[in-house]
C-alpha cells in the first residue's frame, strides 16, 4: 500500500525536531520585511510561517489561496507564531485561484457583510476566525458523543423521511414520495423515544428540517439536533443531571486554546421552578407576568441575569412549564397537574436546551392525545411502543447552531451553519 | 443534582462484588426449575439471571416485556451465563405490556418473517439478534470516526436540501420548499469536496436519500452515508490507503465477542486494476467480458473469490474504472486517459465503499461539464471553490447499512435498518 504524502500538518510542527520537512496548504498571507519574504501557509487546521531570504531559491509568483505544497528546513524560532518556521523553501504551486477573491482572507477579521459571506460560502468559510465555528461544533460534538458514550448510550439513526406530519403538524416540509407525500422530519423524538424500549438509552446526532415562515436571526430551515433519550429514570431530574454531565464533557472538549471568557458548567447548575421564575420576573421587571404561559425572550434575559449574580452561574434550569405549552408526550407534575416535568436549560439568559419526562403508559397516550382532539391515526407504530413494556423515561434536544453561536457570541445563527438553508436560501 | 439511579447495568454487573443491587429492564424469559425461577432481564445492552426461591418475597405475575426494576443480591454463580445472578429478588413492575406480543422474544432467534418484523418494528427490534445488528452499526461508526480523527479529518455536517439535482439527476425526492422546488440530498459529495478547500480533511455520517424505483434486497430510500474527503493526496492511492486502515480500525472496534469468523483488514489489501480484472473474469468464467465498462455482480463474486484463494484476503480493491461510467468530477487516469483514478472496494465479493481521486482545477471542470453536454446553471457555489486554490483532493463514501449487512451475512438491507423506508415503506 501506499504511504500516506509526508507532509506534517499545522497542528504537528511544533513538536517535530529542526530539520527538513513538507508541509502543504494555502498561502495565506505574504509580506516583505527587508530582505526576507514571510508567507503565511494556511492548511485545514491551523497557520505556518515560511521565511524566504535572498540567498534562497527564487520564489514563484505567490497569490492569496493558491494551493501549494512547501519543502524546507524546519527551525525554532521563537519570534514565528507557533515558535517554529521552515526557512530555504522550495514551492511547489498545486493548484492557481481563477479569478479574483472576492474579500481579502489574510486579514484577522473578515471584512464582508451576511450576504456576501454567504453567497461566497467556500471562500468565507477559509478564513480562520469563521472557520473556527465549526471547528468548535465538531467539538462539541466530540464530546456529546464521549459523555454519552462513558455512560452507555448507544447512537442510532432515525428516518427523517415520515409517512405523517403529526408530530406537531405545523412547519413540515412535504415530499414527493413516489406515489405518495411524505414529510421532513422536524425532530427524532418519536423514535428516540420507541428505541429507548430497544436500546435502554439513546442518541442521534443529524439533521432536522423545520419549514420556518418567518426570516429570523434565530432559525434555520434544517438544522443539526443532538438528540438524547434515556429509559429507568426517576423523573426529568435524572435527566437533567445527564445534561449537566454531558455538556461539561461538551465544553471542555471544545474549549479553543485561545478562549478569554469560555463558560463552564458548575457542578450543580441552580434550578427554578416556572411559577417561581414568573413571580421573581415580575418583580424584577415591575411587570405582572405570573399568568404568561411561557417565558419571553426578555424574562429568560433576566433570569440568566439573575442566576449570573446570585449563583455566578452562566447555567440555569427552569423547570416545570406549564402543561398547555408542551407537547402531549410530556408527562406532568404528578404533585401539580398543571406543570409538567419538562425543563430548559439557559445559558447567559437564553434557551440551548429543551428536555423532560415523558408520559410511559399506553393509556396516558390515549388519554393525552384525545384531550388534545388529536387522532391516533399515522401513530399506530409509535405508540405500539407503549404497548409493550415502556419504562419512565425522558430526554433532550440540543440544537448545534444555536449552541455554537451562543458560546461565539454570534448575532445571527446562519454564521454557525456551513451552507445555510432559510426561507430564501438553498444555495450555494 | 440529583444523582442518576442506581441501576447496574448487565455490562457492569460481572465486575462487581457480591452484595446488595438494583437493575432495571424487561422481562425476557421465566422458567421453573424445581422450586426455582429463574427471570431473565434484559436492559438496553445485555441479559441478567435472577434466582427466585420459595423462600424468598413472592413473585408477582411476571410476562414477557414488562419493564421492571429488581432489587436484589447479586452472587458470583458459575453456572449462570455471565458468572453472576442476583438472588433474594424484589421486583417493582414500573409498566405492564396492553397486548400480545405479534411474536415470541425469548427465544434464541426470533421467527418472524420480513414484513412482520418491519411491522412490529419496536418490539422486534428488542429481540437481542436483531439489536445486535444496530449495536455493531454504531460500533463502527465509533471506529470510523476515531480512525478519522486520529488523521485529523473534521467531522461536517452538511445541507440535505437542495437548489438543484444536478450531481446526478436521476433517482431525486423533490420537497415543496416554500415557494420553490428543492431536493433532497443524495450524497454530500459537492460540499465535502468545498469543504477540502476549508478543512483539507473531512468527514460526515450522515442520511442520504435515493429514489430508487426498484424493490431490491440491495436498496434503501434512505440510508445513513460515512463520507470521507481530503487534500493533497498524491493520487486515488492515497485515499486508498487511509481507507484501509480506517477499515481496520472499524473492524476493530465493532468486533462481536462472539464473533467466530470476523473478517480482518490485511496490512495490504490487494489491488487489481478493471481491465486486468475483466481479462481474469473472462477466463475464469469462459465468458469475454474484456468490453464491459463495469464489473457486473457475478464478476465482482469471482473476484473476491479469487482474492481469497490468492492472498486470502475478505477485501479487493479494484482500481482504474473506464471514465465512462463514473461522475463528471472523477479524475482520469493520466497515463489511461479512458481509465479513471477511482475505485471500488469489494468485501467477500460484493462491493461496499467507491471512491477515487477528483478534478481539482476549474478549467478541467468546465471541459468535463461540457463533455457530458451539462450546464453548469445550479453549480456556481460548487464551482467557485475550484476557483479558488484546490488541491488534488479524492474521498471515498461507505453505505452504514450495506457494509453491517454483508458483515453480518444479512440477506436483505432493511434488517440493517432501523426503521427502513422504500418504495412501499413509510412506517413505522
Amino acid at each position: 500500500m501506499t504511504p500516506y504524502p509526508s507532509d506534517a500538518l499545522s497542528v504537528q510542527l511544533p513538536a517535530l525536531k529542526s530539520g527538513p520537512v513538507s508541509v502543504a496548504g494555502w498561502i495565506h498571507r505574504v509580506r516583505r520585511i527587508g530582505g526576507l519574504t514571510f508567507v503565511v501557509i494556511r492548511d485545514g487546521l491551523g497557520l505556518m510561517q515560511v521565511r524566504h531570504s535572498d540567498a534562497d531559491a527564487p520564489l514563484p509568483r505567490l497569490e492569496p489561496e493558491m494551493a501549494v505544497r512547501v519543502s524546507g528546513v524546519l527551525v525554532q524560532e521563537s519570534r514565528a507564531p507557533d515558535g517554529v518556521e521552515i526557512r530555504e523553501p522550495a514551492f511547489d504551486v498545486l493548484s492557481e485561484p481563477e479569478s479574483p477573491l472576492p474579500f481579502h482572507l489574510g486579514a484577522p477579521t473578515l471584512e464582508a457583510g451576511l450576504d456576501l459571506r454567504l453567497n461566497h460560502r467556500t471562500a468565507s468559510l477559509r478564513h480562520p476566525s469563521i472557520r473556527q465555528v465549526f471547528q468548535i461544533e465538531a467539538a462539541l460534538a466530540e464530546g456529546f458523543r464521549s459523555g454519552l458514550a462513558a455512560r452507555h448510550f448507544t447512537e442510532v439513526w432515525t428516518p427523517k423521511l415520515l409517512g405523517c406530519a403529526s408530530e406537531s403538524g405545523a412547519n413540515v416540509f412535504s415530499v414527493q414520495y413516489f406515489d405518495r407525500e411524505a414529510f421532513l422530519a422536524q425532530s427524532p423524538q418519536f423514535y428516540k423515544q420507541m428505541l429507548v424500549g430497544v436500546f435502554g438509552r439513546v442518541y442521534e446526532i443529524g439533521p432536522v428540517f423545520r419549514a420556518e415562515p418567518h426570516d429570523t436571526v434565530r432559525h434555520l430551515s434544517q438544522y443539526t439536533s443532538m438528540d438524547v433519550e434515556m429509559g429507568f429514570i426517576d423523573d426529568h431530574h435524572t435527566v437533567m443531571a445527564v445534561l449537566r454531565d454531558v455538556m461539561d464533557v461538551m465544553l471542555q472538549t471544545a474549549r479553543p486554546e485561545s478562549a478569554l471568557d469560555w463558560p463552564k458548567v458548575p457542578d450543580a447548575i441552580p434550578v427554578v421552578h416556572f411559577a417561581d421564575a414568573l413571580e421573581m420576573v415580575s418583580e424584577g421587571l415591575g411587570e405582572d407576568v405570573r399568568h404568561e404561559p411561557d417565558l419571553a425572550p426578555a424574562h429568560e434575559q433576566w433570569l440568566g441575569a439573575w442566576a449570573k449574580s446570585q449563583y455566578g452561574s452562566d447555567f440555569l434550569f427552569v423547570e416545570g412549564y406549564p402543561m398547555q405549552k408542551r407537547p402531549f408526550y410530556t408527562a406532568p407534575d404528578p404533585a401539580r397537574a398543571l406543570y409538567s416535568n419538562s425543563f430548559d436549560l439557559l445559558f447567559r439568559g437564553q434557551e440551548i436546551v429543551t428536555g423532560g419526562q415523558r408520559l410511559h403508559r399506553y393509556q396516558d397516550y390515549l388519554e393525552a392525545l384525545q384531550e388534545r382532539g388529536m387522532s391516533t391515526a399515522g401513530l399506530e407504530g409509535y405508540l405500539e411502543a407503549f404497548r409493550l413494556g415502556m419504562p419512565p423515561h425522558g430526554g433532550f434536544a440540543i440544537g448545534l447552531e444555536r449552541l455554537a453561536s451562543r458560546l461565539m457570541g454570534l448575532a445571527n445563527i446562519r454564521d454557525a451553519a456551513l451552507f445555510p438553508r432559510d426561507l430564501k436560501r438553498l444555495e450555494p
